[in-house]
């Protein structure tokens, strides 16, 4: 990436969740198993021209975070201890970039800087891409949502003082881009009761970067993670999308491939998202994870080679890398095909596929095997 | 209850539910099995001061309301055909209470009408009492939730014109509640434009009926479903909440209550909310429903006459006459204690028990039997 066209990432993450009524920080709540801001992180990661991620933690988080980088693998992270105010973190996010204060290797200044919410899991690269483009063109932008209630405005003794027209106005939710100049300048100029009780870095760049941020139209599920319910809410959304992926790896040869293609067709009125890929494009942890530009935990492995498992193992192999085992089960369907020409040979392969079932269901992963008695002229 | 202070409830349930996403108007989706409206009324009917229930409902969903309503038996609830907009609505619902519109016999003028959502089905008895009495001392009151997103005004090319302050604003939410003759003159005298485009109630009291509604802060899950994924949500609500509640019955023999106490003293610890109630306080099926305020669909159930399996017999007609088994599977476990002085007779109520199960399974109560060899020394 070009250093001026630069994209960059702000995750405040120093809230206490008091509105959870819990004692853990919602962004550190398991959301099946795997911390919320992990899954944040994982979202932001899928986005290839996003070169850094700037997390901010509360002072006394820094471990856990540090732990949860490491243990669910997170690149192009760098950790800022935070301040004690959602505005106050976003700034020492943004000051990260000018001087040194990371709690690794300096970082470049961006181009835009998006701005996120740790609490917000569903962030697509469609919507980041938006208000980043949005960002070039007006110096910011954010997503907006219409209301769902109507707002009031009450008098000092809690009466209804006069209620807002609903079509007038928007819930503004995350992601947010800016030019990153504009956005460090209205936090340099703006004052201290801004930085103590402001919630909106849109109105910061129109008060003090006198720049009109564009709004657009998000989709539902950019919601924020604030009650309890809310993480219910989270593990449903996560649980229907994996059950609606299927990949199926094939390797190059012919019979797999044309096996790989019939499967596929038949499939693909039954489940939402099913592809299938060659192996030969799956070959890293960053493959796997791309696939469907999201979580996939249901793999059918398609191994045509005389005695092999060869491409189950790579895939296990990858998956084990990938700490997919480590938020959600996989399940992965070996098939074996036999031809007549050499047959024979079907108890070893057995009892292979029965050892690296064992070996795999340590890290979590369902190995599950299918020999197919396969024979040409039926293709 | 006395005439004057009658309270009623009007549900305006017409809405189509466009913001789901899907054809089917949000208060129709199952939630585990039920239509939401269903779960609704239920909340409704569980408050005993609760005199009446008008469900406006589309003119297209009248039959699909009716099958409802004769279905899971709700009571005390009038139907009436609605207005297209959600204003109109509510306002036919008024009507039904001064003109002869309704679909059935003729309801009383109420003092007070609560109006709530067809879609919030977690409304707790405190929070309608609250607006219930608030609303008999200042004519209008309603419910309010803090903001969970920064409200904004866009200017007509979509950017920002300003934020709103946080703090000095609050989402309305249901129910809200009125003196009957305050709302019912709003609706007389306001214009086609808010029949037609308005959505608050209490901007209605206080533009025509110049009243000032006392708002109350309600608890979280007052939310509305609007989206899909709300759907989920309300749907881990309800198991989290089944899964917290046991309701042990006894009959009112000795040994039958003694263990009953015993089994409440260890259990309590473990389970949210657990209740020992006597067989003889569950005679109706209002009485199986208003156990918890709520919904119990696990007893344990105590037998200790000679060959009987009688309480658990009375527990499941009175589940099967409250159609229990029609929104979720009931878990009965049927103990039955075996004294030294009359063993023997075993193999009969095992055969019997398998025969009771096999009925209620039907209803989708899953009874499982527990023998117990119980000496009276060991108590």
């Amino acid at each position: 990436m070009e250093g001026e066209r630069r994209v960059a990432v702000v995750l405040p993450a120093g809230g206490s969740g008091e509105r959870l009524g819990g004692s853990t920080p919602k962004q550190y709540c398991p959301v099946l198993g795997r911390p919320l801001i992990s899954r944040t992180l994982e979202a932001m990661e899928r986005v290839g021209w996003i070169s850094d991620i700037v997390v901010v933690v509360a002072t006394e988080s820094v471990d856990l975070m540090k732990n949860i980088v490491h243990r669910y693998g997170h690149k192009r992270v760098t950790l800022v201890e935070g301040g004690v105010t959602r505005h106050r973190s976003i700034f020492s996010g943004l000051k990260a970039f000018i001087e040194d204060h990371t709690l690794g290797p300096g970082l470049q200044k961006p181009e835009v800087v998006i701005i996120h919410d740790a609490v917000r899991p569903f962030v697509d690269e469609e919507t980041l891409l938006q208000v980043t483009s949005a960002a070039r063109q007006y110096g910011a932008a954010g997503a907006v949502r219409p209301l769902v209630s109507t707002v009031i405005a009450p008098t000092p003794d809690g009466c209804l003082d006069h209620s807002l027209d609903r079509a007038k106005h928007r819930a503004s939710e995350m992601p947010q881009a800016f030019l990153f100049d504009v956005i460090y300048k209205s936090y340099l100029q703006c004052s201290e009761y801004d930085l103590d009780f402001g919630t909106e870095c849109l109105h910061l760049a129109l008060a003090y970067g006198k720049t009109r941020a564009k709004l657009l139209d998000g989709p539902p599920d950019l919601w924020k993670v604030t009650y309890k319910r809310d993480l219910y809410t989270a593990e449903s959304i996560i649980k229907d999308r994996i059950s609606k992926h299927l990949c199926i790896v094939t390797n190059i040869k012919e019979e797999a491939v044309q096996i790989g293609f019939r499967l596929h067709e038949n499939l693909k009125f039954h489940i939402k998202h099913v592809k299938a890929i060659s192996s030969s494009m799956c070959k890293t942890v960053q493959d796997v994870q791309n696939i469907f530009q999201g979580q996939c935990y249901n793999y059918v492995c398609i191994n045509v080679k005389d005695s092999d498992l060869e491409e189950s193992r790579k895939l296990i192999d990858l998956l084990q890398a990938a700490h997919a085992g480590a938020c959600y089960q996989s399940v992965v369907v070996s098939v074996h095909l036999s031809f007549p020409e050499h047959c024979g040979g079907e108890m070893q392969k057995l009892s292979e596929l029965r050892e690296l079932a064992k070996e795999s269901q340590k890290s979590d992963i369902l190995l599950y095997g299918l020999l197919i008695h396969f024979s040409k002229s039926s293709v």
